[in-house]
């Protein structure tokens, strides 16, 4: 599989753009963004847990129910979530789109992110619209990931290249992180786009499939979104022959939508509100792959964990005591605890029991940008991998004030 | 009721007693405490439900499963937890105390509170053991307070006169919190002593039922710690007629364990880890008390909404996101959330929706050091209290190196 430019805009038939139309006040940054896909493509979604919910996933919802969709527009600066007539707006967007690009208003996805419980209103959006349209490109991809963007400092986006039955596919993908993120079943926002054939059906079997091992193992905060949301749209461009059930071709489109889905996990958690550090927690010998995923996603949400990540100290008590309190059925005394970065590896903990280690070597170890927590508990051949990030002065900045 | 002085001391026949023996570098900070009892006390305790769990529990838990205590040894600066010869350690501290205080080892009550993971050496404790006796006194409450502090920064002692039967009573407690505190069936270290008589069975009973709704509903940063552990001691002194069963004098009892309780609960909430503020969650209208406390502890534990708090922001929507995420079935068009403190009352969203305030007046409010945040659900008569505090760039620094 190769890694190759152009995010949501590799695959065939894709154009993007991002523009600032004065949802935000700060007018170099963009505010909106569109993903069009030429031909109706195949569509699949899903969406956060929290039973808050922003009124653009129930819009959505309704939108690709038949699985099929065109095109994405998303709004960042207001979740339009907690509001009155947030419905009324999220399909006032819809129809505006629609109207502007000549496709059907349910063939529309629609989302937004930023601040919860404040009004939206459509002027900016009813602006930005024919902007969007007029800025759309195949070089659009980046532009479009900055449009989704609140506190995130990076752009986020990816495509890969791969075969489905002697043809050459695409799929790419952008993301939006930061804050309030610790998906369950859904996630933040993401965006994927693949000129792959593939039916509605079974896009949203790989969909599925996928988050449960990638966008539900990240945390940032623990704090999970209104507006989670994960976005596929397939629109067959490739030619190659429709995937429509389990087999060769299915596994090499799942292959390359994880290659896209952990390149982004890892994005997202490496630049988590006011992160210096991305750590990825590797749980094997598990007894299977539930205890793997809970004992992982439990040490990458420890704030004390973090915290001591933070401060490149090798306190390894508090990966043990996060083990102990994840509810997962572990045996305390056969717990082993490595750490591990380009700097290299270094044992700290045995048997449930500390081990001498130099202290100097651990903290060389953890000075490095991305971290590696090994956890081996020996009880079983299950492994999983959670990612998240350290615990920071400026996480704390950021959300002390995060309105104003 | 009235609050009187003593702390553990307040209750008749017990002295207590805190030194510096040398587990800390910190010559000017008592590491070890000490509380005793005249008589042998009927004894009940509740411990973490982590399942990594600090030795000296298990050796408490076995000591005291007769129902019976005389004393309580306490040490700060190591946990005692993760350690290959933990229990031989905890073990060997109740020895040496007994043999001082010509007690039965199985009548000593063993703590400790730090570091996981570090050995902890017998040589200080040993040392230490006969200062704790010589310095024994009924002023000593503060003392032993301050020799289980570890990043605590205030003593937590407090203590109250009751009747049962016509006899005043007394019970008082000292407590330490801070960090990594999230209990869960059990907390923090808690020592109450009371002259009260009442039966070992009774005495557990109002134990676990009083800690439902106080150290379970107070959260600092999620992570449940390895050695919480709160523990009761009864010596009768006060010669009342022996609390048997329910009734009456239990329920006055019940009354004054609770006052205790929920002072300490409030202390450690408010001098949790670097906070500025303390947060009381009070759910009303809620369907059930299991409904009530699901939602009060979730927002209490948000990252999101504890940094706002921090910064005073009104930014309520965060609260609306941590309902939602609790896992408790809510109608969420329903709820409503007002702040409250010292500086007045105000209402920010209904219905689930946000209304319009004065952010003035609402930072005026948020800017105080106390805080309520009241939730109403709309659905029924049940409520429920949580406590927390804020997130701040303290609570990173104190973490982000606690072992140098």
């Amino acid at each position: 599989m190769k890694i190759i430019n152009g995010g949501v805009c590799a695959a065939k038939g894709f154009t993007a753009s991002g523009v600032h139309c004065g949802i935000r006040k700060n007018r170099t940054k963009r505010d909106i963004s569109l993903i069009y896909s030429e031909k109706v493509a195949t569509a699949a979604a899903v969406y956060t847990t929290n039973l808050v919910k922003g009124a653009p996933l129930t819009v959505t919802r309704e939108h690709i129910k038949n699985g099929y969709a065109q095109a994405i527009i998303c709004n960042s600066g207001n979740a339009n979530t907690c509001n009155a007539n947030g419905i009324e707006i999220a399909e006032k967007m819809s129809e505006l789109l629609a109207l502007e690009l000549g496709i059907k208003a349910d063939d529309v996805v629609v989302a937004s992110t930023g601040v919860i419980g404040q009004p939206l209103n459509i002027e900016p959006i009813a602006a930005g619209i024919p902007m969007l349209r007029a800025a759309l490109s195949s070089d659009g991809s980046a532009d479009a990931a900055e449009g989704i963007m609140t506190t995130d400092t990076v752009k986020k986006e990816i495509a890969v290249e791969f075969t489905v039955g002697g043809k050459v596919c695409k799929i790419g993908g952008i993301a939006k992180g930061s804050g309030m993120i610790h998906p369950n079943m859904a996630t933040m926002l993401v965006f994927i786009t693949t000129d792959a054939a593939i039916s509605a059906e079974m896009l949203a079997k790989a969909l599925s499939s996928d988050i449960a091992d990638t966008f539900n193992m990240v945390s940032v905060d623990g704090d999970t979104s209104t507006n989670d949301m994960v976005t596929v749209l397939a629109n067959g461009m490739a030619g190659n022959a429709e995937i429509v059930a389990e087999g060769e071709d299915f596994s090499a489109f799942m292959k390359a939508l994880n290659t896209v889905t952990v390149y982004l996990c890892r994005m997202i958690a490496a630049d988590g509100e006011g992160a210096t550090k991305l750590l990825e927690c590797h749980v094997s010998g598990a007894a299977d792959t539930k205890t793997a995923k809970t004992v992982a996603k439990s040490v990458i949400c420890s704030s004390l964990t973090k915290a001591a990540m933070f401060g490149a100290d090798a306190n390894w008590g508090r990966v043990l005591c996060a083990i102990g309190y994840s509810g997962a059925d572990v045996d305390v005394s056969r717990i082993g605890v490595s750490f591990k970065s380009a700097a290299g590896e270094i044992e700290v903990c045995r048997n449930g029991a500390g081990v001498d280690f130099s202290e100097e070597k651990a903290k060389e170890i953890l000075l490095e940008k991305e971290i590696e927590i090994l956890v081996t508990l020996d009880a079983g051949e299950a492994s999983a991998t959670a990612w998240g990030c350290d615990l920071t002065y400026d996480y704390v900045k950021i959300n002390g004030d995060y309105r104003t």
